[in-house]
């Protein structure tokens, strides 16, 4: 295909290997500074005496209101993830709007008054903004993105960098995987079942000062978002050039979750979450933080689920429920459009 | 009208009165804080020494390119210059993408490219992003959303409130009004002039710092965007409680915009502009910034424009070509569509 022909596809927003070609062959080629290429979700600014951390994300999720939360609440979730596994306490959130002609005030009023109350929730504060509104077709009901500016100590500057994680460092998850994408899919497919499954869109600042505080030897943090743990852990161990082993047996999976994954023929380790965080921890610490994650209502179902490796360095390899090892590789495309 | 009937429209996004009271009745509503509350483009926020300066903006313009840029390069000038407004010296920004499916990458790294090139002359990194795609047919083309950082000195913070301005101070802009609106307007109908008008869309960071630098006495900066001089003029008479005199005479206008605008009946004074700024000056140094506005590329057609007086406080007079005087409002609504 000639360059002149290339065009975007579902699979540039999916959060996998497509969209990091993008982003390392366009993106990061032009914009190329030290801060950006660090390609963490954050950017780590040096200034007087803390440093800043500053994010953005843009929100296109849809249904706008699914089962566990709704756009809204889902831009301030995002936004306070990616400041607070950077280490940083998050501080100040913009938020811009692309709203199409036609759009429900009432729906709009929902959603402000979510982002407020999950804003307040978080400790931060909306403290500047944007509405563009476009013609009836233009976009689809309502589009926002969020900045956010957080204060970070320079103790955990490079604690997105993974660069202090050791061989036999454990793995960390607050919680079960999946729940945020198939409580999308269940609203879309109006999927009902015995217990309805919501999302776990949460902002997980307080969770995660609080682990930071047990332990300060935390060496990496990252939310667990688009493209699921697969990708997180594929980029970790490709990053740091060490092994990872993931326990099948010992990931939390919701059933409900399961039993849809078997149905649709989904993988729950590469669905989308909105209040999860991978951690890695020194096997010393692991049990600690696990307690305290547990005693926490948005880490109650916190596991170990596996550890770093010196073996098969750069890879992640999955120790099944059925005994046997497989490798596993980042998705190359979109399981779900629009999930965040 | 009931409550739950109301639905947005264009005149929403139009920067006016409509946009207004949407803004004071939905977003402060809930948003509720003292940085946000003062309304002001970009938020001030206490940090360590120095304050830093925090804002946001979403970018919807169509067509993407038009004379004299693209959405690209404005959401890197509309950023800029409301960091440089606010008294501060423009530092990082953030970029967040929503592309449709089916988008050229050609057209895009256009784009990218044209971020990159303005962010450079302007002195900013772009340091963190985010992309997402919709499908076809759920958004047009191509949305940028930028969030900037910048650092401010205290003398400076209150500039964007106007809090020193004084009767008598002098009304300056540093060039000709409503050429961005006129240039996406011929892109759009497919006007041919005989000398084309290009957007003013630019950087003025550098020709804010040098006029603040000449003199630190500015009391007041707004970047005139959607909503045009009149708006900029009436918002800010009603701020102060002040009387704003404007001399349409002195007021430069291209030729070809005052001719499109006969056409069309377009008043000049409420388009859109991406790439002026009006200041308040004190009168004993209004001579001095204008000459060096002058001196640079971005203010040769800088002018005095009215002043503050204490007749009519509140409201905005415009001393007529013709001699007459009549009072000016803000427009109600939208001239023209998805101008930024």
């Amino acid at each position: 295909m000639k360059d002149s022909e290339k065009i975007i596809t579902l699979n540039h927003g999916s959060g996998g290997k497509i969209s990091h070609d993008l982003i390392s062959g366009l993106f990061l080629k032009y914009f190329n500074n030290k801060i950006l290429n660090r390609l963490s979700d954050s950017a780590v600014i040096d200034s007087f005496e803390e440093k800043l951390s500053f994010t953005t994300d843009a929100f296109v999720v849809e249904p706008i209101f699914f089962p566990g939360g709704n756009i809204g609440k889902l831009a301030v979730c995002g936004t306070v993830n990616d400041l607070a596994v950077s280490g940083a306490v998050p501080k100040y959130l913009s938020a811009s709007f692309i709203i199409e002609e036609g759009f429900s005030i009432t729906d709009l009023e929902k959603i402000i008054k979510s982002i407020a109350e999950e804003a307040s929730m978080a400790g931060v504060a909306i403290v500047t903004g944007d509405t563009k509104v476009v013609p009836k077709g233009k976009c689809d009901k309502i589009f926002i993105s969020t900045s956010g500016i957080g204060f970070l100590k320079k103790e955990f500057e490079n604690i997105g960098l993974a660069t202090k994680v050791k061989t036999g460092d454990k793995l960390v998850v607050n919680g079960t995987l999946g729940d945020h994408a198939i409580a999308i899919l269940a609203s879309r497919e109006s999927l009902k079942f015995e217990t309805e499954i919501l999302s776990d869109c949460s902002s997980l600042n307080h969770l995660i000062q609080k682990s930071l505080t047990v332990c300060p030897h935390i060496t990496f943090m990252r939310d667990i978002t688009r493209g699921g743990l697969t990708t997180i852990a594929v980029e970790l161990a490709s990053m740091i050039k060490k092994g990872i082993m993931l326990n099948e047996a010992d990931i939390p999976v919701k059933e409900g979750v399961q039993a849809v994954c078997e149905i649709f023929g989904f993988d729950p380790l590469i669905l989308a979450n909105e209040g999860k965080v991978l951690m890695a921890v020194p096997p010393e610490y692991a049990g600690s933080v696990l307690e305290n994650l547990r005693n926490d209502p948005l880490g109650q179902d916190a596991a170990i689920i596996g550890e770093f490796t010196d073996d098969h360095p750069g890879k992640v390899v999955l120790k099944t429920i059925a005994g046997g090892k497989r490798l596993v590789d980042m998705p190359a495309g979109v399981q779900l459009p629009r999930i965040c």
